[in-house]
């Protein structure tokens, strides 16, 4: 069947987002679930189904729906964004031979399997070889997909569509100054108390699942479930699904992940589906780490978050202003997700500039680990003892996500200026957050970010939110107000 | 890509039983926990795997690889059975159009849909339209598939390869008198106490979950869940599930459900895979149904099984014998759901029928009540006081699945003579059973009836296992000795 409508493009997307659905129901059961015994069958019915996926991206009707509809010539934005959106997951696909795809899937297989074996001997050596193999094959897929472009920015461009390496070294340049800065002042100041409570795993859900609702997480589209690494995934419109990790011994931990999936879920649930699969997608990995930041740190440690929240423990030593306080704590360490608020982007600075010198061939494998440990020295005073907590620690490159990690940094960004537009146009913001009103909040962001998809890229997205900003001084502005103040430096 | 050997074949029937693992897996994730706003996506989800499988049937490459895999004659059992089952499979798709498909599929949604409305009200004239509709186009189709045969008997023979229409009558022939004469024989004795005990669901749990791994069933490709209504799914050749619905005041219930979805899981998970999919499945309903029911009536209402069964509970007043008792309380009435075992297959007789009736043009659908009512009355004395209670009662009609109420008693039947082998084969059966020992049993059945797959139909299987019997006669006795026993006429 030939597409000759936009009607008949999207009706194709569809069916496409249809399949992903699956396969991310298939991913969501392995990690809440499935038997043990069932991970042979899983990676069968994965892979039959990327097959076929891939199948209706390539067979030629995608291509030539392209040509047709680009001729028309329409000046619509929603048309308009559709083929550029269209057009670049096309050129991701039919540029990079079966045979690439093959060997990368093989790659990625053996440098998992050789991560998962030297992350606990902290034997880098031995992870060293498939991790080289993997890279150089990444590198040839960024080339097919862009022979003019270098490397870096196109897997870059692979999670946040319109960011290349030169912005975000431009962000890290002007972040590391100024939260090294931070860190340097409260070193002045008075460390708040950690929060030194344990609650059973159970109660502890009940409050969790209370709060979705007050969210305003559409429990008749999704549910709460318990997985080892929290994640929001979603398997249909009306299906957008959270997981968390509660722990008995920190009640921070387990409130921080389930705020955060909430985040991520309210973007899905908001996309504008109405206006077809070309544009009624996140906007890129930042934009989706922003949405689920934003209400982990910007709501989720405002004094007002912790006025509401804290009663509804139930446990009258549980004060507003002692859960305020433990989750202001700020302590430089190894390991990226334990980090602190202030020091994580620190964490995510030093990947960033090593996968850029691996890709851009400055750094050697070889040389990874004393790199990675001479970093951590110089930017968070860190001495890391081994590479197991050292270079080890992160599944992303022995997955082959180079240039995934800016993300994580991106979102934080975004957030912050978000936050600011949002206080400016929300007067009474605090208000409402103190009393468990959070609609107004869900609306802003919905309107500005959600429902806009993947009209725009997501920095523009963010200007046409909330003007121009400099994200970096927002940030920066955010963290200083709030941990000066935890550290009695106010 | 053309097959030219039974090992491509098999890498294509491997490829659509994986498809239809997944759409398994969707229909679990429905029954279990899916967000109620989640069923339109779902319903797109499963429309849009079934349409590729349907593909993958009937784009000329199955029926290429049998006609040349025929032409070269092997005698080999494996391939004569994979070619006869690959060959029905395909007559039931090819022969029929799209367009009957989809008429099919919009009646059969009708139908589910003035159901559901009607069973509440008990309003069959609001269902008969939609019913009658459904019925003609379901005759059609049997017509289609084979138009030299009854439609009945192509019916019946989807569900129960094998089997049709002149078998089951012969053996409800007899069955209804011997069940009538039990029956009448069961009022000169004194009826067994009803248990009358009460325990929270999540202790019974705890129970089912210890007791899945004493009969065998593997919690490592497999896993327990709750739904409304008990079932077992393949989601995998590693991963078959059971579901059970444990009420807090019918201990019985939830035992007899989960036993019984054991039994079907126990089945799957045993097929031959390695034999390649032509063989390795199921051989019909009716055999699948003789696993459940032989797992929870011959072995779960035994004597030894509650001796093995009852300390388990917890609780001193629930004694073995005790247990044993409340099994075998006999008591007719309208619903077949909550029918004991003795009238249940009278239940499957009346649907028989009626269905047979229907099907063949000698009962009108207006006249579908009064028949149903007048039965009930001749068969089990009882009075239906509506159609809730009544023809509405079940949602196989609804569903479009004429033909397939027989394989409950095929089941059944099955069951009695492969327990009568197995006694025979087995001498130390009932004192291992008693201690909790079932892998004698398990491996009988292996060996016997799940390796066998579908290299025979059902009624060849059987006797290959326990020599030609009387299974109707093997049924009455079974019934017979136990409730006699229980009724204290011994």
């Amino acid at each position: 069947m030939t597409m000759r409508s936009f009607d008949d493009l999207n009706a194709h997307l569809r069916e496409i987002r249809r399949l992903n659905d699956v396969v991310a129901l298939l991913g969501w059961d392995q990690q809440t679930g499935m038997p043990s015994g069932a991970s042979e069958d899983r990676g069968a019915q994965v892979g039959l189904l990327s097959r076929i996926i891939h199948g209706m991206w390539t067979d030629g009707r995608v291509a030539e729906a392209l040509d047709h509809l680009s001729a028309q010539g329409s000046t619509d934005p929603v048309h308009v964004a559709t083929l550029r959106n269209v057009r670049r997951d096309l050129a991701r696909r039919v540029r990079v031979t079966a045979d690439l795809v093959e060997r990368l899937a093989s790659a990625e297989a053996s440098a998992f399997s050789a991560w998962i074996a030297a992350k606990p001997a902290g034997d880098f050596a031995s992870f060293a070889p498939s991790l080289a193999t993997l890279l150089d094959l990444r590198k040839e897929e960024a080339l097919a997909v862009d022979a003019d472009r270098s490397p870096y920015d196109t897997m870059i461009d692979a999670h946040d569509p319109g960011v290349d390496a030169a912005n975000v070294a431009a962000m890290f340049g002007r972040l590391r100054p100024g939260l090294m800065a931070l860190l340097e002042a409260l070193k002045g100041g008075t460390p708040p108390a950690a929060l030194g409570m344990t609650m059973p795993v159970a109660e502890q859900r009940a409050v969790h699942q209370g709060l979705l609702g007050a969210l305003g997480y559409d429990l008749a589209r999704g549910r709460l479930d318990a997985s080892e690494h929290p994640f929001s995934t979603s398997v249909g419109l009306d299906d957008v699904r959270i997981t968390t990790h509660l722990y008995e011994e920190d009640l921070l931990h387990g409130l921080g992940s389930t705020i955060h999936e909430v985040g991520h879920a309210l973007y899905e649930q908001g996309l504008p589906n109405h206006l077809g699969d070309g544009v009624a997608r996140h906007a890129g990995m930042g934009m989706h780490e922003s949405q689920s930041r934003f209400w982990e740190n910007t709501i989720g440690r405002s004094r007002a978050f912790c006025r509401f929240v804290a009663p509804r423990f139930g446990n009258p030593t549980l004060t507003a202003d002692r859960l305020w306080a433990a989750q202001h704590r700020v302590s430089a360490g190894p390991i990226r997700v334990s980090a602190d608020e202030v020091t994580y982007n620190l964490h995510i600075l030093v990947r960033f500039e090593l996968e850029a010198a691996l890709v851009g061939g400055r750094l050697a494998i070889a040389d990874l680990p004393g790199a990675w440990n001479d970093a951590y020295r110089a930017t968070l005073g860190v001495h890391v003892r081994n590479d197991t907590e050292g270079v080890l620690q992160d599944v992303h490159w022995a997955a082959g996500a180079f240039g995934y990690f800016p993300s994580y940094t991106l979102g934080n960004l975004y957030a912050a200026s978000l936050a600011v537009g949002m206080a400016r146009d929300l007067p009474t913001l605090w208000q409402e957050v103190e009393k468990g009103q959070f609609d107004g909040i869900r609306e802003w962001l919905h309107q500005r970010v959600h429902q806009v998809g993947h009209a725009m890229d997501a920095p523009d997205i963010v200007k046409a939110a909330v003007g121009p900003r400099d994200h970096v001084q927002d940030l920066l502005d955010a963290l200083s107000e709030r941990y000066k103040a935890a550290y009695g430096l106010a």
